[in-house]
């Protein structure tokens, strides 16, 4: 990897810690509420356009998907109201969840730490996230929280602007191939990528293997390899 | 006004654009959809109650105010399910507002831009603050926006650190005593009110007139005369 990395920017969601697997969950709760009413199958799909039609308007987070969540169910009709008070107690339960370090962030933070500048790079609800990143046990590492609206090319160059740093010297290390190493890339920037186990739809791309600033890696850890 | 000042702050709601008003309107048209089934009164009682409640878990904003205007409607009983979609859709024309600036902002904004460094201090939701900012046409003002999860003090300690200023060189203007005046005046910043024509009960405080940092404004134009 480069010599001239001097910031190094982490996505927090599914790459510090465990998310889209609550989100998984909340989804299969939420089927399984509404079964005696509607088939899974459908209402996934329902589900999915709802949240993707809203997605301009809501954007990113739990608040957003609870109402993508109740306006879904309010679509199939006949179904009592204690359902919805259900799916609000289902979105609150999730802004409630844990924060689970992911295998080897609290060790690949202490080693990076004082080498670099690291920052956290994440999108999602401000409040929520703040609360994850306070209980996460890791904030201290970072020098900078940096919560975005989206992840797009023009808002890692607002951040690369803010940190008053050139392109080269920014690695950006994340999950989604679609939002934090495309974008990244994009600029000139280098962009490890570190798989999660489940990704959701909306996030799928294609990693481009071709790109010698591009780095696949297995688990958050092998970037001390580098 | 000192001479010290070199980072102004200024509130977004309600001190730059309308924003409570809307809310109010919100509320209003809340309280008409439910009349049949609860008076207004005891109805807009309970969505405090449940707004409060939820505050810690959902922060400021529209998506969090759409969510407990849901529960507070379940909470009532026997309500059909359009009228739950009814709130959705109201919290949604909130979210898509027109951006009105209020009365001397631009003027005010224009005159001090280039003699001090502005930035917009402001809380609620990230996508939805962004949003009214690209449309108020004053965006280009501003050196950088802040948005906080909360105003306490130590979100304003962070800002001051964030923008590398001493407290005596930061002005704040806002038309929230609670929010924008008493938290700024206790780090030692100088803090100016503009009130606006209503207030949520939630921000309600008295303005302490005996600190000689804190000014008291009719309208935000008067900060040039300082």
């Amino acid at each position: 990897m480069t010599q001239d990395i001097k910031i190094i920017g982490f996505d927090a969601d599914d790459t510090l810690w465990a998310n889209e697997t609550y989100f998984r969950e909340s989804e299969q709760d939420f089927y399984n509420m509404l079964s005696a009413y509607i088939d899974s199958e459908t209402l996934e799909k329902r589900l999915y356009t709802t949240e993707m039609r809203n997605m301009p308007l809501y954007g990113y987070g739990v608040k957003a998907f609870t109402l993508s969540m109740i306006e879904t169910a309010l679509s199939v009709g006949n179904i009592p109201s204690e359902l919805i008070q259900q799916v609000i107690e289902l979105g609150k339960a999730q802004l409630n969840q844990p924060v689970t370090l992911l295998q080897g962030v609290a060790k690949t933070l202490e080693a990076l730490h004082g080498k670099f500048k690291l920052v956290v790079v994440t999108k999602g609800d401000l409040l929520d996230q703040e609360r994850k990143l306070n209980l996460s046990g890791v904030a201290h590492y970072f020098h900078h929280v940096e919560i975005m609206s989206d992840k797009q090319p023009k808002d890692y160059e607002k951040l690369l602007k803010h940190l008053d740093i050139e392109p080269k010297a920014f690695l950006m290390i994340g999950n989604s191939i679609k939002s934090d190493i495309l974008p990244p890339l994009a600029l000139g920037c280098s962009a490890a990528y570190v798989p999660y186990e489940t990704t959701w739809l909306h996030e799928v791309a294609t990693l481009p293997v071709d790109n010698p600033r591009c780095y696949e890696l297995a688990s958050i850890e092998e970037v001390l390899n580098y």
